[in-house]
């Protein structure tokens, strides 16, 4: 999923994607049913995470892909409260495992309850969107379709955390697996958005599913630039080289040891070192190294071909505008300006 | 869920009921869908607990009401490989919770590959199962009930996990609390093994839900007999005391406070102890204590209660006798025996 912590300054104004009408409904929604009928500690807590508020980005997305393509905002609302739990659930139970103790400024739920406490609370907000999909007005005949895309991609998010974990502990990695952990991890939930609404407009679900692979191709790019960011990042971003001091594999190190291998020990070094033992310098050193060896400029090129493969999946109407308003929205490229 | 490692000599052979002829096809859909398309690490950790076994007790519980119901073993197969799957991925995340480090005799998810992934696989195993419901040949209009039931008893279950360590972290338990802890973690998988055949057999999924709570009303039995055998146990069954050394509330603990609520003190500070600080002569304190209040005499009615409460909850025909063969294959009454 994207760091979005890492990615504040990135994100140029976007006044009209960030608002929607329907918005509140599906915060509702959301809220309703994870605390279902009874009040109790688990419903408290995901409460409280749900509180924590987060730009509801998935939401938006369902329900501008929704409004392009004419489907019912009732019938969107129930999709987008979906999609948008799960998206919180894998925060929930990424924030356990990269030891995450703060989230939109709040303590994380595993930092405030407890480690087992936040699986339940992560577990809760996996399965509510089920229950909400099963309580949606989707046509009999829909909801085959509608179920699928949702399970097959939810489950590809959960392969794509689990790889990208993988890939921390292998220095054997290549581009290819990073990649592919990336349309995992933070690709699905955003091709979801605009799948249940293609479903729901009956386009042929085949159809509907390579349509929302362009949105796959925009995560990914998101990805990417978010690695570039974290090292190379404008004033007013914070501390640069997270990813460094956490030993996190980044787009730039895997670029980096395609062109120059024989830095993989003097990687190995700097990714297993305790986060507070990285300095400034270690971190300086890297960023011209990167920068010597191409690898920086390598990965700009490298997101730039993800968002032009977005652009020409997704065909020019009505979806095309969500994409460029994504991108434009994630800090990827102002499309239309380009144009 | 119901901890049968501590139930083993409890169970008397029911050799017909541990038997089905689909069985080898449940295990193998979980195994397929749990893989998935490609080979990867979570799908050999998935395969690996998977591959530890299990009695698959909720597996044939549907394929046996699905015969009662004559519901074609089609689509039996699918219903029973998706609430096995859901089952093993509580597992895998309760041995988390519980910091259990083997399973089935092998070490755990959580032990073997870190916390982190063992979240993933039990993330995995909770979303697979919907992929296989998306995939079952379900008439359309059943396919919203089916999804339903599955989705709301799932939620609850996760529910009941997180109310029972709320539990634990608080001496202000009460019996109630406690029911609606085990009819959560316990009864709703349960439950969910003949809720599907019930609505695949055209009943009305209301009254499929009522008949389906019966099962619940035994998985609540089995847990207040499981609170009883792990203290009271016959030759066997391994050490015994393994609750209160774990300082879990048992149903004896919550009835014998009913009887002596001076007592709270002195049990607060034995459910603190460290499990290894726990004596023989603590557990055998508590034995005697619990037999003089009554407590152990109290639980073994109350058991005996809800056994009754699943019989008459489950009408005569054609799903009583399945209520007789999981009641004695749970070693809780021999019904047909009695009567």
């Amino acid at each position: 999923m994207p760091q979005r912590k890492n990615a504040k300054g990135a994100q140029p104004a976007n006044p009209f994607f960030w608002k929607h009408p329907c918005l509140p409904q599906v915060s509702a929604l959301m809220k309703t049913f994870s605390i279902g009928q009874r009040p109790s500690g688990i419903a408290e807590m995901a409460k409280e995470h749900l509180g924590t508020g987060g730009k509801r980005f998935r939401a938006l997305m369902t329900l501008q892909a929704a409004d392009l393509l004419g489907v019912s905002q009732r019938s969107a609302i129930y999709w987008a409260a979906a999609v948008e739990l799960i998206h919180n659930a894998t925060l929930v139970h990424d924030d356990i495992q990269d030891g995450d103790t703060t989230r939109r400024g709040r303590p994380t739920v595993w930092k405030k309850h407890g480690v087992g406490q936040a699986i339940n609370v992560g577990d809760l907000m996996l399965m509510v969107p089920y229950q909400i999909l099963s309580c949606a007005d989707f046509a009999p005949a829909q909801l085959r379709q509608l179920l699928g895309a949702f399970a097959h991609r939810t489950v590809e998010t959960v392969r794509g955390q689990s790889l990208e974990m993988t890939l921390k502990d292998n220095l054997n990695f290549d581009r290819d697996t990073y990649i592919q952990a990336l349309r995992g991890k933070t690709g699905q939930l955003l091709a979801l958005t605009v799948e249940g609404p293609l479903i729901l407009s009956e386009v042929d679900p085949l159809r509907a599913s390579q349509i929302a692979s362009g949105f796959e191709a925009l995560g990914i790019a998101f990805q990417i630039y978010d690695d570039i960011w974290d090292l190379y990042a404008d004033k007013g971003r914070g501390q640069v080289g997270n990813d460094l001091r956490e030993g996190k594999i980044s787009a730039l190190l895997i670029a980096h040891l395609e062109r120059c291998p024989e830095d993989r020990m003097v990687a190995a070094e700097i990714l297993s070192k305790p986060f507070e033992e990285v300095t400034t310098e270690d971190v300086a050193f890297w960023e011209r190294r990167f920068e010597h060896s191409g690898a920086k400029a390598a990965c700009e090129t490298w997101a730039e071909e993800f968002v032009e493969m977005a652009v020409t999946t997704v065909p020019d109407q009505p979806l095309r505008g969500l994409v460029e308003d994504v991108a434009t929205a994630l800090g990827l490229k102002n499309l239309k300006e380009r144009s």
